[in-house]
């Protein structure tokens, strides 16, 4: 398994993107997935200084690196890798699936070398000649109907499918997940009986016990699959509302 | 493994969404992605209006839904979702990684129920009161300095789990498993609501509403997991109790 600090060699190259949004979308994907280097190849000044003040990812933003070419944008990576859509598009380099690619990436960055992504322009996407630095191409699988993505939510799906299987050091997730106690069969007994009860008190079920009702009631209990907490609720709703049925204590 | 054509039961829902062009976005990677249906609950209604002139998701953007509350969004689905950044929120829902999430969404829409995926506004996200008509929560695992994503690419990311697995051959050879139907979701908010009302016609509630009471209530409910045909037993068995502890029907 890579590391977190293993992304550190990882970098974003954006090739001559056009819109501020954009740039400052594939910031915070980055950000948030932890992915914390930019590479911009040639962006259109004005988007790329708009893009600087984009909320949430200013740190990143600051210290993205400007290049003029594909080539000096990629020169300290062992592993340059082109995203495409593909479509109908002639293609002469190895196409893989992200999900296929991934370990690829996470191998080489986990045996210290850097890796380019490389993402192209909202209009055209990457050109034959930005595809011509690449050793492999990759694509995130879509619907033949529609396979044009938008950039920073691609951006965002390539890093997630990167992270995917990298453990976080501080797991909360594993932390605050509620452990529920299950209800014991003691529990479940006493809510089968005051249901019951209250059945009766209801009208639902006659006076007398009729042992198959009775039956599918309590079967009925078990599958609710109760914590111990939620039986202990059920009870209290339960004898309130019992209580509440007896002639005496109406209204 | 699901179809292509399981996609079609699950639903996208949009809670409160501001911006036009997260509207927008959401509709593109869904479309990217395949899956086609999108709900969108009190959306800024200029925002919608705009958003569906958004760029190469028009067909998807024409038949969207529309509500008013969640519960309706969400009412013929059986396993409802929220999406939570988690941060440093109280949660009162099991929470789930994305990547352990998706296999029991498959799994449910395989068994040919509808799954509900709620996506909170740019701002808040979900309410307490929007989770609490959810079964469980999942998440994007994130970098803990910067856990708040961008909401078009946080519903790419979630969109491209679901799909990850899935082959773009459909594959109908394995036989469908559905044992029991789950309850939907608008089964469980009557429950909730002859419930509730049970519950303050016997003084266990007061007779004015508190939400924080009610979204109480409502989490349990979710956490029964009940079939159908339970639901049905219950709601019986409540209307009748509740008809009981009306002052005029005592004896």
């Amino acid at each position: 398994m890579p590391t977190p600090s293993d992304f550190d060699r990882l970098c974003v190259v954006l090739v001559s993107t056009r819109n501020p949004l954009n740039i400052g979308a594939a910031a915070r994907a980055m950000s948030n997935l932890g992915f914390l280097r930019l590479r911009v190849v040639n962006p259109y000044e004005a988007s790329f200084r708009e893009a600087r003040s984009a909320v949430g990812a200013a740190p990143l933003l600051a210290k993205a690196e400007q290049y003029s070419s594909v080539a000096e944008s990629v020169a300290d990576c062992s592993l340059v890798i082109g995203t495409t859509a593909a479509g109908n598009r002639e293609l002469h380099h190895p196409l893989r699936l992200l999900k296929e690619a991934a370990p690829l990436v996470r191998t080489r960055l986990r045996a210290g070398g850097r890796v380019a992504l490389l993402f192209g322009s909202e209009k055209r996407g990457l050109s034959n000649d930005d595809f011509s630095h690449c050793h492999w191409l990759m694509h995130i699988p879509t619907r033949e109907e529609h396979t044009s993505m938008n950039l920073g939510q691609a951006v965002a799906v390539c890093l997630y499918e990167l992270a995917r299987n990298v453990p976080k050091t501080p797991n909360r997730t594993k932390a605050k997940t509620i452990s529920k106690k299950a209800a014991t069969a003691g529990e479940l007994e006493r809510i089968t009986t005051m249901l019951i009860d209250a059945l009766r008190a209801s009208g639902y079920l006659g006076e007398r016990s009729v042992a198959a009702k009775e039956e599918k009631i309590r079967r009925m209990v078990r599958r609710l699959e109760l914590s111990s907490a939620d039986a202990e609720l059920w009870l209290g709703m339960l004898r309130q509302m019992l209580w509440k049925m007896k002639p005496s204590n109406s209204r």
